[in-house]
């Protein structure tokens, strides 16, 4: 039935292969352009000074130039009187020579004047009333004077081929007299989205139907890259069509041409046949040894690349990046191995590689003293993935493993990425995001992955801060015995957030007439379920346990349907896939459906200890403390309710 | 004479002046642009999902969809039988129901037809001639299942508010459904150089003119920050024309406008009393108390920015940073703090601060154990330590000093600024630049200090390799005694590199009749000379000490007149600076000048042993001791010789 990938290359055999095939990996050309519109770009060439800087002697200071030697004997005591003869100002030089006795006043920056061959700085002078000064200080030779190509001689080169044009490089470009400079052409690029499912954002999505993702990204990193690039839309899966379209945009001058999608091995794998078509029978590449990666596609038609990327976003990122990148950047005359990236340390074993080059995503996070690294292992298509994975752990091909805590380097998915100031791990709270845009600051991480998941962040020290709803079954205590049960004694804290209520979600009208948990049990029920470790959860597991329900999974329809928020119970009960639901009434009433109240739970918030001082952490409490956001919780959310503790440490 | 700056403050009184006097300094404002076309820019508003994700139940690989149940008992021995009673292809669901004993083909991404919640890979079927399968291996309920909404739900907050936006965010804005988003309006900037000195690079340069660094510079790093930015040209210090230009400007809807120059308290200070005119007397800051960076004024006129920076590039650079960059941030939404530093050991002891903010320009090499930071602490106007300056050590006003081998934060002065693949640091030798152009690889740092400073650098570790031609008085042999009295035996190696000629270089016909070096002694001869350190300054010292010559500075015309490389030396004889120097036959035949032989030196290159094994030194061994390189360097470099040991190891 499906299509098999029959020889998998790694990726350095496919580069090879592209610099076998185009010849040489080199860059595509050079070009010249103003300085002025250098920013970013890569030097082509060397670039050798013309004129030498200073182009003249120059006075580093306001003052008097002067002939050094009549300024030995000056001191406090004794100054040493001279005549001022002229002036030298910036722009304007003194025509004429400075000789024994007299001197020329000049401002910082300066020709200092022949004959001269220091400079006394205007503090150690005094103006007299006759044209005369007296000099407190003597000066030696070359004193407060930047001498003619002290710094820069005409033709030393100043600037290496390969070197990218920062705002450092403007400067020393126009500072040595330069208009215009050589640099490396830009790679022109053309993106194609393809498959009969894919929308463009924004039109209301069909079922069956997912939004373009790649076209946009993938544009986006090209844009990154440097590239000139032009997102060319979305292609049906129609042979005919894609070949028409995708030909014509090698025919148009495209260097390179991406397309994402209708790669897999699967029922509707024809990118393999179109490539071959068009490159007349050069694909370079059909499978790559790379997890994930195994549909990439390569081939060269006309000197020009086709490249077809997986359909999955996160995947065709992390294989542009491991495989188009250094393509581009070798063709843009851009050293691919300048790619950043950072040291971390892994916060969990992975199993890896196995015979593949296996890249996992990382989430990095900044604890202060270190950067760690989250591996990420789950769908290859979650958008929260995605919306988290900051990197790239590589996997080499005989790894099988990266240990607990080893150090590893992770290439960042964009150069713009960076660990962020405040991070949030743990139960999701419509709360929080109120809370945090009280505070008003940027670059903060909510990872919302249940109150369990945060504690034991809080004890390794990933998150500032987690948001805890557990119920102690033996006590019916909220929160604070996690602090034992972890051995975070003295190491955290808790921190009082609010009361929240919570309850069954169904229907507007309770259509079933659902009120207890032996309704859950019926076998025209279906609940939608919380994922293990949130607060929700373990509220459901310990009143199933109280009725007597062993082995949920088997008795309840839909136990095993765990979505991963709040308002992911109460979008899967208004869209009809499940009848009930226990969330929030926030949650609950916003989306317009029935809430039927069960209890109120305590959300509060773990602290590891040494984070109390961190600014961002304080500013956390003393908004969570804040009157006018405890008003806005209970007005914006209902169930909601400050307590009279909020915000104060309760326990540790 | 000149303006006293009557109150200095700091740049943290500055920002609050600004604060305060525009009402709040806070975002401009937003606008909805394409997310197609947000690529870097900030979040203004938080992003909620409208839809879920997956929006429907999808399967995560090719196969057959099934009832998990009708599954149970199969295995390999005991397949269970299924009839295929439809096909499930991405973006075309099944449209009836899967019951018991019966299944649906499906394919990666596909919706699972109702009824079946479990999907069977297809390398565990086989498919029979009936249009039944075989399947050989049991699936629990949701397994190769993405449930709805078990990823993002509706209404679950995917991006924050301040989230600069790159290919990640683009790829989660569309895969939410997305096509517009709400970011922070760009900050749109003027940039105005000043002076009556100034003139726009590319052009001639007359007599006391120096060429326009800032306008072109400071127009660059606003882009770099995402300003809209115009470079409005160079005004002279010409109070009318500046009052109406830059009052132009501020009525033309910029936000902030920047000149540069013209600010110092000497004669031609004007920009503060333009400032005042336009402002209506609201200068906030005429003086700041950072050095350097006191020439700085700064105003707000009809609620608009005006900012005046220093006239030295770097100077103004690192105000920019310093002051400008927070500005600019907080009104583009961007969180000021995101600013990159790096952390480094600092190579020496600086003396910093003592009451003011000190700003010390710093380069950065990566030793790759660490990062290390080397103070650049010449003249505030040189180029060259513009063109190698990466960042910025700041001491604070408490600071005293830092100690050599402190660890210290640097700011760089670009996001795109990284620590080199290869540094070569010491003597500088055309011949140098000719290998490395042979070597074609990017990010080479080159530092031409002279050769002492190279083999200290070889010691401290922060060169890759140092170029060396250094004469031992005694023994009359180059360069290897240095292992030794620098303790490096056992821990650096000497590569042989190649001889050269050197000698006296005067103009054309050597008109002043110049042969040895008693003739320096003249008093109609102004000799230019090499920094302290140089391999050729030590010989000229050696010379002169075997003719007796004590006191060199006091007997000797322009022996205190010193320039860095063997360029400076033959420009400065070229343009009549100097008569005579000593420089290499090569630099002195290119600049068509007369060349008197007075040796041949062995430039010899300097190699920390670890480091023989860096890739990018290997490749500079192995191009060096290779025969078209050495071929090409007698060929282009006149005086140049390779010799029979050239890149091979000679000691150590």
């Amino acid at each position: 039935m499906a299509t098999v990938f029959h020889s998998l290359v790694t990726v350095e055999e496919a580069l090879e292969l592209v610099d076998k095939s185009l010849g040489d990996l080199k860059p595509l050309g050079t070009e010249k352009i103003p300085v002025t519109r250098a920013l970013g770009r890569t030097l082509a060439e060397n670039v050798l000074a013309h004129t030498s800087a200073p182009p003249f002697d120059r006075s580093t200071v306001d003052g008097y130039a002067v002939k050094a030697s009549d300024t030995y004997t000056a001191s406090e005591e004794t100054p040493v009187i001279l005549e001022v003869v002229g002036k030298a100002v910036v722009g304007v030089p003194f025509e004429g020579d400075v000789v024994e006795g007299k001197c020329v006043e000049i401002a910082t920056g300066a020709v200092v004047p022949r004959g001269a061959n220091a400079v006394v700085m205007v503090e150690f002078t005094k103006k007299l009333a006759d044209g005369k000064i007296l000099v407190y200080r003597p000066v030696s030779p070359n004193e407060n004077i930047a001498q003619t190509g002290s710094d820069v001689s005409a033709g030393d080169t100043v600037l290496r081929k390969g070197t990218v044009i920062t705002p450092r490089e403007i400067a020393v470009l126009t500072s040595v007299g330069l208009k215009e400079v050589v640099v490396y052409r830009k790679v022109r690029a053309a993106v194609f989205s393809t498959g009969d499912e894919i929308i463009e954002s924004g039109a209301a999505l069909p079922i069956g139907k997912i939004y373009d993702v790649n076209g946009p990204t993938l544009t986006a990193m090209m844009q990154e890259l440097g590239a000139e690039v032009d997102f060319m839309g979305i292609l049906p899966d129609d042979y005919g069509l894609m070949v028409a379209k995708i030909g014509e945009a090698l025919r148009s001058g495209y260097d390179i041409v991406v397309t994402s999608g209708s790669t897999s091995a699967g029922f509707g794998d024809i990118v393999y046949r179109i490539f071959r078509e068009l490159s007349g029978g050069k694909v370079l590449v059909h499978g790559l040894r790379v997890k994930p990666g195994k549909p990439t596609a390569l081939a060269v038609a006309g000197g020009k690349l086709l490249v077809g990327l997986p359909g999955f976003p996160l995947s065709a990122m992390m294989v542009f990046q491991k495989l188009v990148k250094p393509i581009v950047e070798t063709l843009s005359g851009i050293n691919p191995k300048t790619t950043r990236t950072v040291k971390a340390r892994l916060a969990l074993r992975v199993e890896a590689g196995k015979g593949k080059l296996e890249m996992i995503p990382v989430q990095i996070i900044n604890t202060e003293k270190e950067v760690v690294a989250y591996p990420l292992l789950g769908q290859s298509g979650s958008t929260h993935i995605l919306s988290i994975a900051d990197g790239i752990l590589e996997a080499p091909e005989n790894r099988e493993f990266f240990d607990e805590g080893e150090e590893v380097e992770i290439g960042l998915l964009s150069e713009r990425i960076r660990p962020p100031e405040l991070v949030v791990i743990g139960s999701h709270c419509p709360g929080v995001d109120l809370l945090l845009d009280e505070m008003n600051i940027a670059d903060v991480k909510v990872v919302n992955v249940g109150s369990v998941a945060g504690w034991h962040a809080v004890k390794s020290g990933e998150a500032d801060i987690a948001g805890t709803h557990l119920l102690d079954e033996k006590t019916g205590v909220y929160n604070a015995y996690m602090l034992e049960r972890l051995g975070l004694k003295g190491k955290a804290v808790l921190v009082r957030g609010y009361g929240r209520r919570i309850g069954f979600v169904t229907q507007k009208g309770n259509p079933k007439g659902l009120q207890t948990f032996e309704d859950l049990l019926r076998g025209d029920v279906m609940m939608v379920n919380r994922v293990k470790g949130s607060g929700i959860r373990t509220f459901i597991d310990i009143k199933l346990a109280e009725i007597g329900v062993k082995d949920p999974v088997k008795h309840i329809r839909g136990y095993d349907y765990e979505v991963r928020t709040h308002t992911g119970v109460a979008a899967a009960v208004a869209q009809g896939r499940a009848d009930v639901g226990i969330t929030l009434e926030a949650v609950a009433r916003q989306q317009d459906l029935e809430f039927i109240p069960l209890a109120e739970e305590l959300y509060d918030f773990a602290v590891p200890k040494q984070r109390l001082t961190k600014k961002t952490v304080e500013k956390f409490i003393q908004t969570l403390s804040n009157k006018t956001f405890q008003e806005k919780l209970k007005q914006t959310l209902p169930g909601y309710r400050p307590l009279t503790e909020t915000g104060t440490v309760v326990e540790g």
